[in-house]
């Protein structure tokens, strides 16, 4: 992931798709962290895909003959069960991604590789074993990450996501939901995280339902911007698993945004 | 106070001065629903008079030969003590105001007012006794009220008064509260009240620190006019009273939300 995200920082690729979360194992550390640190990157869409594991070792390679397999420890805590039953003498050994394993088992590290169909196809790797996860279902949030630039169109069913840094004092994750719930903005998920650089300061990455585009979010994210240490915008994208947001209240609509503002303009005008 | 605030409305006065509040016996419901109910009118300022009672005859009358007295139903209040001790076997009537019972005891219809200096002299009257408030010290708040029109430029010491309505649900005053408290504002009066047309829905009267100039007032203004029934600006003025507003917080200040909405446009823009 941190090799991807650099590439992109680079404009080495123009884009990346990396894992976010994933519906059994949670949070995926690396791609938060990478996302919360360094130059900013922004979420262009999110891609919701259920990953097939195969495991992989070189042409000639036998199961019986497998001695090593290596895998990112999140697919091998997908497979682990599969694993034990299989091959129960063997500890697998963790690699920093999965294709990064069928690679080192091309090249003779190991004899075998819990990867995906596509990285043993890349690296000359016939499949032992396919359709190996414990779990039927499971499923991997993906997103693809792009350099700063204008962002996807609202489509009225969409997710923004963020990280906001704030101080450890009383009440900080209260003032931080509050902006939210006061604009009748749902979350779709939220995540302490501490943050690497300054011990006690925490950081919250979370997603909202609705664009930045729309009055509500923006509105919201400026309070965060006044009240927060710090906040990364990561994204607005359309939303893509099978959910719809919720129906935005009356006084949550970009239109009584407008009519409140008008008003306002009146107010201070003194037009009563 | 009805019949001063029905001259403003029908022109026939530019402005009243109308008691608010009393230290002592709290708001003036004629005021407050004088207020909240007909046409708009704006408070322009407020003044702290520290209301001074006579007790006013026609000329020629004795202490001893008052037979009757009247005043508005708060000044005898502020008088208690005193009546009793000095007139115990009177029984006292109300009027509307303290100046129409001056006028009334002029006409012959009572002995003896309690009202202020000025209104004994205005309808010719002597004092048997002057300064016969029970408490020295109770201050009425008072109001000038005008016309909707331009309202008093920010001093950077300012109050700004107004009328919630919300429906009768659970949450509700908390809603109104978060508002303020999300965006630094200090409350300095809030009252809830029965709204008269409405059953079951209540409005709450309230003061709060600042202008609606000032950002963190106006959105939140326009933040209530989104989430209540119904918001009625009654105006932002002056503070008279002998405090000062607390210190703004940083993420409060205008500086702060220029700074955001500033913030937030790049990020609209997709420039991180």
């Amino acid at each position: 992931m941190a090799a991807a995200l650099a590439a992109v920082r680079a404009g080495e690729v123009d884009a990346a798709l990396v894992p976010f979360e994933n519906s059994i194992e949670g949070s995926v550390p690396a791609t938060m962290d990478g996302l919360a640190d360094g130059d900013p990157l922004l979420i262009a869409r999110e891609v919701f895909l259920e990953p097939s594991f195969v495991l992989a070792a070189r042409p000639g390679t036998t199961l019986a003959g497998v001695r090593s397999v290596a895998s990112h420890p999140h697919a091998l805590a997908q497979t682990a069960r599969w694993l034990a039953a299989t091959l129960p003498t063997l500890a697998p050994q963790t690699e920093t991604s999965t294709a990064g394993a069928a690679e080192a088992v091309a090249a003779g590290r190991y004899d075998a590789a819990v990867c995906a169909p596509i990285a043993a196809q890349r690296y000359g790797l016939t499949a032992l074993a396919e359709d190996i996860a414990d779990h039927r279902g499971a499923v991997t949030r993906f997103v693809l990450v792009a350099p700063p630039g204008p962002l996807p169109e609202p489509t009225g069913n969409d997710k923004t996501s963020l990280v906001a840094v704030v101080a450890d004092r009383t009440g900080a994750l209260l003032e931080v939901l509050r902006e939210f719930a006061a604009r009748g903005i749902s979350l779709t998920r939220i995540e302490s995280r501490p943050t690497r650089e300054r011990r006690w300061v925490y950081s919250f990455s979370l997603d909202c339902e609705g664009h930045v585009a729309d009055a509500r979010v923006g509105e919201a994210l400026a309070a965060l911007h006044r009240v927060c240490d710090d906040v990364r915008f990561l994204g607005s994208y359309p939303r893509a698993d099978d959910r719809e947001n919720r129906p935005v209240a009356g006084e949550a609509t970009d239109a009584a945004f407008t009519d409140a503002d008008e008003w306002l303009s009146r107010v201070r005008a003194g037009r009563l």
